[in-house]
């Protein structure tokens, strides 16, 4: 084992609050989130940062993100936008060294900032919030089928 | 015309200075620059959000994107990383409504601050750092054939 916490939780090893789970990358409620509703999607495949990412697997992160955003735009969450985020790198903010995209939704005049960093909030009632971003997803699917 | 300053500028009929032109994207310096070196993709088709944008052009932007991140760390900018961002709504602070990826160059203790959105600075002999990310994509592309 590589001590990563992010490749623990793309293997089941750590616990986290999954949204999506596709072949190639995880996504979940980050712990730490600025806003309600704020995932991260990894690569279940290692990687420090976007240097040493397979390009691959960085379309399917970011394909996953923009799938996220979407979906947050249709859940019970009811966003009305989001910031898609790659800090890359120590020098941009990067703490966890397993190259991550933050998805944080936005409400209008929601005030938020992105100042020296994320702040910080505890996480809240994540089960329901992920349960909404499912549902989202699921709102999603069904509206590419009808 | 739909009268979109990114349209024109992905037709070639509205000024830019180009790092990166592909079938499905073009990336440019951004004429109000938060770094020396940050570039703006963009897909060429129209759209105004992630909503509406095909996933994979958010694919190939986002390759691109990692592309040119990397290309920074090569070229005499000498990057330590780079912030990747989109926003993507107005909550989300977007101001031009064609579909964007921010990469923005990062160095170590630059104190660069995103707050309240984007900070406005004056773009700076453009076409000299336009070829110093020229040369890193090159440099890059040498890499990965050597
Ligand atoms: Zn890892
Ligand atoms: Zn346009």
């Amino acid at each position: 084992m590589n001590n990563c916490v992010f490749c623990a939780i793309a293997a089941g090893e750590a616990p986290s609050t999954t949204v999506l789970d596709t072949e190639d990358v995880v996504a979940f409620l980050d712990i730490r989130p600025i806003a309600r509703g704020h995932v991260l999607v990894i690569p279940k495949q290692h990687s420090t940062d976007l240097d040493s990412m397979e390009p691959a697997l960085g379309s399917a992160v970011f394909a996953a993100g923009q799938r996220i955003s979407r979906a947050l735009r249709r859940s019970d969450l009811r966003s009305d936008g989001a910031n898609l985020v790659v800090n890359d790198g120590k020098a941009a903010f990067q703490t966890v060294f397993h190259t991550h995209l933050h998805v944080v939704p936005r409400w209008t005049g929601d005030k938020l900032r992105f100042a020296g960093g994320f702040l910080t909030r505890r996480l809240r009632e994540p089960e329901h919030t992920a349960a909404a971003i499912r549902e989202g997803l699921a709102r999603l699917a069904a509206e590419e089928v009808g």
